[in-house]
């Protein structure tokens, strides 16, 4: 099958290097004057990975759209809209299946990624996303990992997963679109809090985190209307592994930075996340305590060690209410 | 209030040590020739504590259930049923409360621990349990966490968590006692299998682990009457960081000695819970993967590498079913 992906940073280089490991025809699309692009094209490698001699780079997304059966999108979350309105006037675009790789809300409605891409595409586009945990580095180096494909259309979802399947990443049907998606974003919010306790010196909260940051964005998705038991799943608590505990990801080590004071070279998706889940807990009416005192201690300069041992030593007594 | 510990290894002591931080008047129960009681007879102390004079230290059984108005029990799980045959000679044990402040389930029968004190002490006997996450050497420094007090009798629970709770052990009321012991119980079991996943290089497939684990565990309580939501509150998700992460978890470091055919001094109490777990699993007719391939590589010699992949790999498409 031909399989473009677009965007060739650290996520996307991997995309094209998977699909073509796996045996499918592959074009890699990355902006004119794009840093990553240009290590590839002279190079054909970056830091992770050496992208076989068939993988096509190409900087025209008019012939990476033209290419692809399928299409792979790794860009970042926030510029997802314009990118949507650049391809809308490429043109060309039906009778394609199109997978977002990415795990965010659009920081200024709270919208889900797969939302916004409708919004711009059209209604009628065939589009899926592709979550869970998975570390590049890992992944080159053999060890597989369980990821998920969902959409609204299980007869799509099926259809991608076919064509992505291998030994090495082991694909799941997602079943509820609205829990993949925000569990996806959020975990990069709970990891953004394991950093800061990690930074406090209060790792071993860690454990009563994994316990009601699930719980508080369960409830959330329920009120949304997808399902409360997705967050338990590989969108959300199993990327937790990746993400709270792990020293490669930024979500966390931004947090672990900002309470340490340490300067960083840029936002964390996580930060945007939470500006999307404040207008989500207003739209919802759902309190989300853990997120309200990120939101508080990241924007409006509250305390980090008060904000989180109020959280967990606040006189809530039953767990489940 | 007048406190009495039975058992004084690491935690029984670190009980001891708590219960007398808070203001309580405290005894502190060993076996005549323990030597974790002489050590403390000598010094005091053991290696993480010290103890305030005004602990008293007693080899006598009678001596301290008469003193305890609360008697916390923190012995090894396995030897409960023998100890409470013990108890119930000494006699004298009405108007008393008790608080099993241990994680198992007998291994001979699956059953949990109240069910076992109370079929050995009588049905009359008010008992309750103490569990959830929560180092040692984190709360010697001050570092605080949440654990969970749980009963069949709401009341007890209360009086129990109002005489215990502090700002340094914030307690939640259990909701759902076959949930939480079971919880507790089969935490040590997901840990042995992260254990494992370390010792062979597949560290980032403990997330996987997690989302899978809590749900096998999930559906188990469901068939034991509980509720399937109390397995991801803080007696069995919340236990994650403290024995999945933790370089002090026994049972993680058993796993992973196991898989690189290290010696190890002493089996880990999960074990003895997968044991537990292939009665319930039976008993109830529920299939549990992961808690299966442990059995059959610790029991049966079958190789742990091949049963953890095919476990994660094996092409089961919906998470949740």
């Amino acid at each position: 099958m031909n399989i473009s992906v677009l965007g060739c940073g650290r996520w996307g280089a991997f995309l094209a290097w998977y699909v073509s490991h796996i045996g499918h025809k592959v074009m890699l699309w990355g902006r004119a004057n794009s840093d990553n692009l240009k290590e590839l094209r002279i190079n054909r490698s970056n830091q992770y990975l050496k992208l076989s001699r068939d993988v096509e780079l190409t900087d025209s997304l008019e012939k990476a759209i033209t290419f692809g059966d399928i299409i792979l999108i790794s860009i970042s979350a926030q510029k997802l809209r314009d990118f949507s309105k650049r391809l809308k006037e490429v043109g060309n675009l039906e009778n394609k299946k199109y997978v977002l790789c990415m795990k965010g809300l659009e920081s200024s409605t709270g919208k889900r990624l797969s939302q916004v891409f409708k919004e711009e595409m059209g209604f009628g586009i065939k589009s899926a996303v592709w979550l869970g945990p998975g570390h590049v580095q890992d992944f080159l180096k053999g060890i597989p990992n369980c990821m998920v494909i969902g959409s609204e259309d299980i007869e799509l979802t099926k259809i991608i997963v076919n064509a992505l399947n291998s030994d090495l990443i082991r694909f799941y049907y997602g079943q509820d679109l609205i829990g993949n998606e925000v569990g996806a974003a959020t975990k990069n919010v709970i990891g953004i809090a394991a950093g800061m306790l990690d930074g406090l010196g209060y790792s071993s909260l860690k454990g009563a985190l994994m316990a009601r940051g699930t719980r508080e964005i369960s409830k959330l998705v329920r009120a949304m209307g997808g399902n409360d038991i997705t967050i338990y799943g590989l969108s959300h608590l199993g990327d937790y592994e990746a993400t709270l505990f792990s020293e490669n990801s930024h979500n966390r080590q931004f947090g672990e930075d900002f309470v340490k004071n340490i300067k960083f070279e840029k936002l964390a998706e996580g930060v945007s996340t939470i500006e999307a889940l404040s207008i989500l807990s207003s739209k919802y009416n759902i309190e989300l305590p853990i997120c309200k005192a990120l939101y508080e201690v990241i924007f409006n300069n509250k305390d980090a060690a008060k904000e989180l041992l109020d959280l967990f030593l606040r006189p809530v007594k039953f767990e489940f209410i």
